[in-house]
């Protein structure tokens, strides 16, 4: 046993599982977790459990010691959760037949790669452990391209999803440009509004879009929405809108509902926020039958902002993988229990650093965008631009003809 | 005048219009044609024409010659039709305003970048010039992301469409390895299945998806959709398939309006098949209704598979710059009128020609793929793939662990 070892390890296996939703860097964050792990002798085995607490229920997991260094870097940059996610919330039973699992394999080491309810199911595993003396270190590793967990600076995940966000804005703002008209675009965020306010990062000229930005930490009317859309596309011809998919009135009841019930003969049965246009299309028909103008678009961006290929942001993949190597050092050097939190230290040059912080204080809550981040009902605040620059890179520039 | 003007040019103007759905590389188009341009002495000036027709029509013009390269350059690199587009269909009269301005300043070359709609526009100004007995020459510069022109190889703008559909597949079938479920996507393409059909690309390991593909050259029916879907789903426990937004009925009627009679509660009123999630949704609907699944969602990629910002095919930027180029030597050197088609030379290594072709062989008329692409009623044959690739080039390999 080295000197680690010997400070703080104890001798067992570790298993690893990917929860909720993927994004582009959650597997960054499993190769963390391995490198962290592999080279300390009292590690017997490194698990990837399949579909996350499903396969720790069912003991289905992948052997991950002694993969080789180019495989992990291959699985390290293809997005989507490489061991399989899952959105079970286990209970106490399905908790019992984990820890049969876990006692039958001597797991001693449990990483959690997840949002906010999967901080939360690590904190009922780790609860349990303990409250039947079962000495098991359970660690939260963060990812959500929702950038809701609080205590953070931000989450891995979400400067990769911001990035495609933020291209698909800009092409689609020079798309607009091109032809124009009305355009609305719906974007992941049922409680929280970063992932849409990334959208602003597309204005590098006079009057490029988005125009106006709705996000779930304000309050949505109709009668507001179509006055903002009338009065941006009577001054500039054009409109091109970024909705969060989770806006909701004043009374907290989701657009999504709400326009099913007032359009019943344009909205879809089963509202799901994402996979589907319904948002989308309602909202668009809205303009259509209160303004009169004739060439409104829609469209959802769904699940390409969080797993498309080839786009994702340097600086994310990096601290994906760092928070996975800082769970795994914790846990080897003696720490509990635990989530990691990103903590930025200087905005130019940017510079993160990363610390251990309670399960508790990220456990099933949610942060939403801080007021100093909003201006107004529809738009956000340059300060926003500032906090996500350095999180997504360079981005191309737009090219325009002097005089458009 | 130098030897190629004495050789063939005439003394005039340039104008120079973008027409039809932007793509991402429209401007290198629009570049290559300035660049083939600026030098000859015979070019009094280069006009962009701002909204196509329109700007022709309305005295309405960006001066291009003696801009910067780097502004080029940059402006080339940008997606979405830099001078502006246009879907109008000029008539008589508005043909007669044209040729009024187009008198005033002399333009005696005329290039129009688009599609097969636009080649129809440059085939009715060319014959108009040629009945009044007004010199022009008149130039169609290929562009769609449908890549439905005839008598060419492909065209510029797809393979860069393309290469976004089969990253974007690639990303959302690695996601749907993650959360099974069946997931249907939605691509343009009316008429041609090309840009549906790249989704194949996103195949690199055993049970891959897209593992459904439905194009509009076959009828689509819900019977034997339902019955696909259900067969791989009870294999895999998953589905991914690619829908064409223009799939019909045997009888030709677009099963975005069949859908909408069919399931009137859950249709959207206007049912323009961009721009909306309207037959994703439909298709959603019908799966969850007849096969009881319960995790079915739909995506419909929209406008960011054509205007996506830093997603684009170096072959297709390299391409539409040149087709641009020869369309103007080909007027300089007397050429009175064509189009220019690419004609592929070898495979591997990948080479191809510019050729002058017809503006009647490409005006109007749509390409559709050829049946040996087509494997089945819903799927694609390797040929395609063989096809497709040198244009793309490579893409990021998916990393799976062994044993997934």
């Amino acid at each position: 046993m080295d000197a680690m070892g010997k400070s703080g390890a104890i001798r067992g296996s570790a298993v690893i599982g990917q929860s909720g939703g993927p994004t582009a860097v959650i597997n960054q964050s499993l190769v963390g977790v391995i490198e962290g792990l592999r080279d300390n002798p009292a590690v017997e085995s490194i698990l990837g459990a399949r579909h996350a607490v499903m396969g720790m229920k069912n003991d289905d997991f992948l052997e991950l010691q002694g993969l080789g260094q180019d495989l992990l870097e291959s699985v390290a940059l293809t997005p989507a959760a490489a061991l399989g996610s899952s959105r079970d919330k286990p209970d106490q039973a399905y908790c019992k037949q984990i820890f049969e699992v876990f006692a039958r394999k001597n797991v001693r080491y449990f990483f959690y790669i997840g949002g906010n309810d999967s901080s939360d199911t690590c904190r009922i595993v780790n609860d349990l452990a303990a409250q039947s003396g079962y000495e098991l270190r359970c660690f939260h590793v963060p990812k959500t391209i929702d950038n809701d967990l609080q205590h953070n600076d931000h989450t891995p995940g979400y400067p990769s999803a911001a990035k495609f966000v933020a291209q698909a804005f800009m092409g689609d703002d020079l798309d607009n440009r091109s032809l124009a008209g009305i355009k609305v675009n719906v974007i992941m965020g049922r409680n929280a509004g970063f992932l849409t306010a990334a959208s602003v990062m597309s204005r590098q000229h006079l009057n490029d879009g988005p125009h106006l930005i709705y996000v779930p930490e304000v309050p949505f009317t109709q009668e507001g929405f179509l006055s903002d859309v009338d009065r941006v596309y009577k001054k500039l011809g054009r409109c091109l809108i970024a909705v969060s998919e989770g806006i909701h009135a004043e009374d907290g009841t989701p657009m999504a509902t709400k326009f099913a019930k007032e359009i019943e003969h344009d909205a879809h049965g089963n509202l799901q926020l994402s996979g589907s246009g319904a948002l989308g299309d309602a909202l668009g028909d809205v303009i259509k039958k209160n303004l009169g103008v004739k060439r409104v678009r829609s469209d959802t961006f769904g699940y390409l902002q969080r797993s498309f290929c080839g786009c994702y942001s340097e600086v994310d993949a990096v601290e994906a993988r760092l928070a996975g190597r800082k769970a795994a050092e914790l846990a080897l050097s003696g720490a509990q229990d635990g989530s990691i939190s990103i903590v930025r230290e200087s905005d130019d040059p940017y510079k993160a650093s990363f610390k251990r912080i309670e399960l508790t204080d990220v456990a099933g809550k949610t942060r939403v965008m801080e007021p100093g981040f909003l201006a107004g009902t529809c738009d956000i605040d340059d300060s926003f631009r500032r906090y996500l620059s350095p999180l997504i890179g360079t981005l191309p520039p737009k090219g325009l003809l002097p005089g458009v």
